[in-house]
Parts: C-alpha cells; sequence; structure tokens
C-alpha cells in the first residue's frame, strides 16, 4: 500500500479505501464490497465528505431511539467491521447491547473472520480511552459486549437464502436494529416484522434508505461517532415524530446545493 | 456469479459489475479498480443511467475532433477493456486509429493479460457486423487496429513513475487522446503536451474532467457507442469552439435536476 502524506485533503477517504483492499485480500469481504464502497465514496463526495445538517438531525433523532428502545442491536457487515468496527464496539458499550455479524453473501469463513477481528477491537477498545462524559466502568463495559452472528438459530421472516439468517438473541428478538449499509430487502423484511430500523446509508436513493424508520445519510464512522457523542453529551434526549421521507428529501437538497455550488 | 433476470430494472448495471469482478478475479485489474467501478455506478445513477443532452453535445464535439486530428488514438485501462473494450476496437477501426493499454498501476501482467483479451475482442468484432452507414471493408478495418502498449518506449514529460511510459508509436505521437476513466494528474500531463485529451469519465466534479479538453460524463460503453454512430451518420461534423467548463456545469444542473426529481 502507497504512504498517504498528513498533508493529503481526501486523506481520510484513502485510508479507508485501504482499509477495504486490505479486509478484500484477507478474505473478510465479498466479491462487490469494494464496488459497494467505491458507490459509497461518490456519495460521500457529493455531500462534501462531512455530516450534513439533515444527517445531523437524523443522528439525534437515532440517538433518542436507541435510548428509548428496550432490545437494541447493532448489525455490522464486513464493510462495516473494517470501515468502523471499533466505533461500534464503543457506541454497544454506552448502549449496552450486542453486535451482531450479518452478511448478505453469508459464509462461514467470513463470519468467523469477521467476530475474529471483532474481538480483537474489542480488547483494542476496552484499552482505550472512554468517551468524554462516559459514567461507569468503561474496561467492563466494552468487554461485556456479546458479539453474535456466529451461530445463527433463527430466520427473518419473508427472506429467503443465508441472508435470511440471524441469532435469536440479537436480531430476532431486538425491537430496534441499527444498521449501516444494509440490503434494501433486508430492511423492508425487519420493518414488516415490526422492528424500528435505524439504517447508515450514502445514497438517499437506495431501497434501504427509503424503507428505514430513521435513515442517516452519513459515513459510517461518522455516524457512528455522532451518535455517540449524541448519547453522552444529551442522554435524556426523546423520540420525535419522525418524517424520514422528509428527511431524505432535504438530503437530496443538499447534495443538489453542492453540485450547484461546485 | 449469479444469473441476472432479463428483467431486471438495472440488468445493464448489473452486467458491467460482474464483468469487473470477473476481471478482478482474473488478475487484469489493479486492487482498485472495482472500488473505481463502484464510484462509477454511483454517478451513473445519479445521471438517471442515461446520456444526457449535455453528454450528447460532447460526444458530437468529441467526434468532430476525433474526424479533424491526424494522428489520434484511444488509451484504454482494464475497467475499459472489460467493459467496452470491443466498442473500443469498433471506434478504432472506424477512425484507422491505434488502441494503446495504458496503466495507472502498471504490470507487464496486466498489460499483457489485456493485450491479449483485445487480441480476443478484435477477432470477435472483426466477424460481427459492421456499424450501419461503415463504407469499407469491415472485416480488413478491424484486424489492422493496432494493439500498443507492451513495449513502452516514451515517458509523458511532466509525471513520474510507471504511469508515465506510453509508446512513441501511440500516446507518444498522437495529437489527440481519447481516454475514458483517466487519471487527473496525466490528463493535465497530456494537455501540457499541447495534446488534447477527450476524456470519458462520470464523475463532473474529478480532476480528469475539469483538465480535459473535452469531457463527455457518460458511461464508457454509452459514449463509444454515442461516438460510433455520430462518426459514420455524421462524417462532416466540424469541431466548434468547445467551452469544456461550462458543459460540465450543464451535466452537474442534469444530476442535481434528476436528484429534485425524485
Amino acid at each position: 500500500m502507497v504512504e498517504i502524506p498528513e498533508s493529503h485533503p481526501r486523506k481520510r477517504s484513502l485510508l479507508s479505501r485501504q482499509k477495504i483492499v486490505e479486509g478484500s485480500l484477507r478474505g473478510l469481504l465479498a466479491e462487490s464490497a469494494m464496488i459497494a464502497h467505491g458507490r459509497g465514496e461518490a456519495f460521500d463526495y457529493l455531500l462534501g465528505e462531512r455530516t450534513t445538517e439533515s444527517a445531523g438531525s437524523a443522528i439525534r433523532e437515532a440517538a433518542a431511539r436507541l435510548t428509548a428502545a428496550n432490545h437494541p442491536v447493532i448489525s455490522v457487515n464486513g464493510n462495516t467491521v473494517l470501515l468502523a468496527g471499533k466505533r461500534a464496539l464503543r457506541l454497544a458499550a454506552v448502549l449496552g447491547c450486542a453486535v451482531e455479524v450479518n452478511l448478505y453473501y453469508r459464509s462461514p469463513e467470513r463470519v468467523n473472520g469477521l467476530l475474529a477481528l471483532l474481538e480483537e477491537q474489542r480488547t483494542l477498545v476496552s484499552n482505550g480511552d472512554e468517551p468524554q462524559g462516559f459514567e461507569g466502568d468503561w474496561r467492563k463495559s466494552v468487554m461485556g459486549v456479546t458479539l453474535l452472528g456466529g451461530s445463527p438459530n433463527f430466520r427473518i421472516e419473508g427472506l429467503e437464502g443465508p441472508r435470511s439468517q440471524c441469532t435469536e438473541e440479537g436480531i430476532g428478538s431486538a425491537d430496534l436494529i441499527l444498521v449501516p449499509l444494509e440490503d434494501g430487502d433486508r430492511c423492508e423484511a425487519l420493518v414488516n416484522l415490526g422492528k424500528q430500523v435505524v439504517v447508515i446509508d450514502l445514497n438517499p436513493l437506495s431501497r434501504s434508505s427509503k424503507m428505514a424508520t430513521v435513515t442517516i445519510v452519513d459515513e459510517v464512522s461518522r455516524a457512528f461517532e455522532g451518535i455517540l457523542s449524541e448519547l453522552v453529551t444529551n442522554p435524556n434526549c426523546i423520540p420525535t415524530e419522525w418524517d424520514n421521507a422528509s428527511a431524505l428529501r432535504e438530503s437530496l437538497v443538499e447534495i443538489a446545493e453542492y453540485l450547484e455550488s461546485n
């Protein structure tokens, strides 16, 4: 891999790309994962690679709903673990919820490889600094995060094939699923089961974005970071009547404005 | 690979994706080629996966300049050969120009692999139908297309490393280079050498798009097809005073309009 100079204006984006390329070479990603990442890069470029105003509102709504939920879970795929696994674990530690590996193109090798990587990341996070404002035993909270997905014992109704598999303890019994980079069909099936689905997706026109209860149109690391910061600085926030379609329209307007300003 | 049903609304896009994944598995592409393809997918999505009005004007301008050029050449990379190699060869046969493999991450294995694939494609194209309106011996014209890039003997001034290598017969002595999916630095270096550079790039904000003499903001197969059709139906078209910056602004407005109509 080429060294990226500290001064490069798009250093963060290029580092993310390296993580995905390396993960792919290590066999942790499906064939089309790099293509999906490239789509994400393009959409993030069009957002100006920043958390827009409408994404900020969606992040606050997501934090409020995660706080109010009885049994939230964070569902992760390969790209999420590689790009933002540690941030997902920090968030899970604060929420006291599990992280479940859930893959569209499921294979035991990839699920186990990602669970092993999450275990490494969990140790690193537990030895790292706690989020400012966090009260409690950080190390214990982090090491207490359950990592699920290795032994699926539940099927998402309305879906066929390996992508329907999940765990009863996690996605199966969750009332709210925070899921970055989700497939449209699975998002729809989860919503049809009466669950709240908070999606993180850079494409405001995707089926997942349209099907979700709350869509955060933002890059996954920035979105996790934003939710975490909201949870620790504003722990008493309350869910609103959220109009997701109108929030998505706002994000389209933001992209259009960005394009026209260039 | 999964079979894509005939009725799928995005069949063409999914077939292109398969070609890139397969090419990558065959070692014909650099690590980041799939990510680049994903970025292209996203931008094409935002164009509505069609040749827009401003792209149509750029295609007509490109055809006129290719006709007027003394020594045009078509420069191709891995993604272009996989997605539209046969179309590039049809275009080269009509123009009587060479096709040169020119890679940003150059390796002898990939250059030779792509040249071998182009040879296969050339035979297929020579046995296929000629473009409607073509006058002359199709088979002879196609088999007469020179495939360059295997033995670079020229350096593009102002560039360092393997990406500066090309052939004197091709890019080195060309007065016009038609190049899809080009790197911004190389585009700039070629323009600085006094050459006309016609770029095909789905991202109207990329450095290549901004540096090029004429930028066609369109998917590479559609752009080649459009140029070919223009060459055979309107062979006497004449270059205009082309304002590329204004054409790029139009394509941004088209994307913004598409977003707002969704």
